[in-house]
């Protein structure tokens, strides 16, 4: 008889997160009640807000109970409906995370998508959450104008590489900022930033100058810490800074920022935002992402784990920022 | 033969400003040539931006040269005018600096303003540039709804009274921050906060907490260092930050902020702003702070300092908060 394989929470991290901090659990499949449907997973998105729901800290989400299947977004397949709205072999997106099947009554954000021009697992990536994070960052708080300079860390993730190449075909300047010479490489070649700093490489202040020697007009941040400082050091008059993630400071406790004064000398707006609070944004986002995956211009990369127990090792490595674009476990 | 005196900038202060920063003039007063006017300044309003004009630094604002005039803010009588639109007895306020008189062509912002309801040196405070400050702090970044929680730091001064004053009468709850008893007195008793915090007595954290039940949804920041931290700890969701200063660190390197990361966790918007660069604000709101000075609504303190050579002991001391309300030179 077919058995759900899931992975629960086993215990709250104090710093880094480590393999036993998770456990593997196998359970019958649930009986699927009227109106209700039941999705098998294909792939399974791994992001890094899943690091401060591990914690019990006040955060924008609840935490993450203990015992209960780790959160995160999913794609699959229908197989088996109940519910009026939905046939056996649809493919969904939907937020059962780390877990083989999962079961819905239709809610709670579940959405049929067309996988006859975007792949699948893009759906979790350039044209899913991380793509409309990087439309909402870029259009909606820093709204740039050709010309201007735009800054992204961790500019070779899943929304990184997006802001970028969103940012270029406005017309802007666009730099990356991420770590390592492969990384690097990526942004300028792949996603064809104009620039990309090597935060490992010691000179962070001067390649970050360099890159921008018309000054900063608008930061996508992704990181914290020192690389937050040295951009608030470049900023121009009237900047603008949308805060998506600090997580330089996710394991530990925050790191403190040494040049808020940049606010008040530039006349900075700073806005933090989680995307699922911004629901007007995800129509026109998706259909512009997806149509932008489907006709080639919009670039990606993935790196693919394979199998439910590879999801843990996996996500520690998002965590140090050893995968390459967009991380997925494929639930083979 | 009546001649003009003024203090100039002697030297950049490194650190604190001493009175040695400064030195006093006298010259000829100037020829009034055709479509010009000269004014005495009868009051100089000494205000924090003041010591960033000091530095030679990145600023927003030009550093104030060596061996120039100090620029300050100002309001006197037309004695002598060539100017169409002026006449001799008209009040003026103008940016004469730190000088007994003033020429001017009648541009650089030199407007006329009615005595009659509203007192001369009220046009340099609650009427004049910090009100116009705590105006649009409050309305154009704020925005509060009736019902949310305000809290403002230098509360007792020129700009926060203001703030405080005009968040209450919006509905909301208003907390001001000030240094010492006295301070925190005139903030609930003149001013009509709903509390006041002194930070001074060394129980900032617990002292807010207390003060704010229901979190913070708004601050006025004049001050940073361990308030701006403070504060931060308890910013609700959503929450708005208006930075009009941040004169804790104007005396050295700025002071670190700790808790940057409740900007993601509650969604914050941050936003530096300067009075000069709203020219739209300043009628509807001098229309409004003007009305509510001469009906009485607005209430405001000032402490005036005789003479122009008292004036840098009084700003050495609006720096060190010894001031009570408004610090105004009445130019005898």
């Amino acid at each position: 008889m077919t058995q759900n394989r899931r992975i629960v929470l086993a215990a709250r991290p104090e710093g880094a997160v480590r393999p036993e901090h998770f456990r593997l659990e196998t359970q019958p499949l649930p009986a699927v009640p009227d109106g209700h449907l039941l999705v098998r997973n294909r792939f399974l998105s791994l992001d890094p807000y899943m690091r401060g729901a591990m914690n019990d800290r006040k955060s924008y989400r609840k935490p993450q109970a203990i015992g209960e299947t780790m959160v995160g977004g999913t794609v699959g397949e229908v197989v088996e409906s109940r519910h009026p709205k939905f046939a056996v072999g649809d493919v969904v997106v939907g937020g059962f995370g780390w877990q083989l099947y999962g079961l819905s009554d239709g809610g709670g954000g579940l959405r049929k998508v067309d996988t006859s021009k975007v792949p699948m697992q893009a759906w979790l990536g350039p044209a899913g959450m991380p793509g409309v994070t990087a439309w909402v960052g870029l259009n909606r708080i820093i709204a740039p104008k050709a010309g201007e300079t735009v800054v992204v860390s961790a500019a070779s993730g899943a929304v990184g590489s997006v802001v970028g190449q969103l940012a270029k075909a406005q017309g802007c300047r666009v730099v990356g900022v991420a770590g390592g010479a492969a990384k690097c490489g990526l942004v300028v070649d792949a996603y064809g930033f104009d620039a990309c700093v090597d935060y490992k490489a010691g000179r962070l202040e001067a390649d970050l100058a360099a890159a921008t020697p018309d000054g900063i007009d608008g930061y996508f941040e992704n990181v914290g810490g020192a690389v937050l400082d040295a951009v608030l050091g470049r900023m121009n008059a009237f900047g603008r800074i949308a805060v998506c993630g600090l997580i330089a400071g996710y394991n530990d406790e925050p790191i403190p920022v040494q040049r808020f004064n940049s606010v008040l000398l530039n006349r900075l707006r700073i806005q933090g935002f989680i995307v699922s609070e911004v629901p007007d944004a995800w129509p026109p986002a998706l259909a512009e992402l997806a149509a932008k995956v489907a006709d080639g211009s919009l670039k990606y990369r993935e790196t693919i784990a394979h199998g439910l127990d590879a999801a843990p090792a996996a996500f520690i490595g998002l965590l140090r920022g050893e995968n390459l674009g967009k991380q997925l476990v494929a639930l083979d």
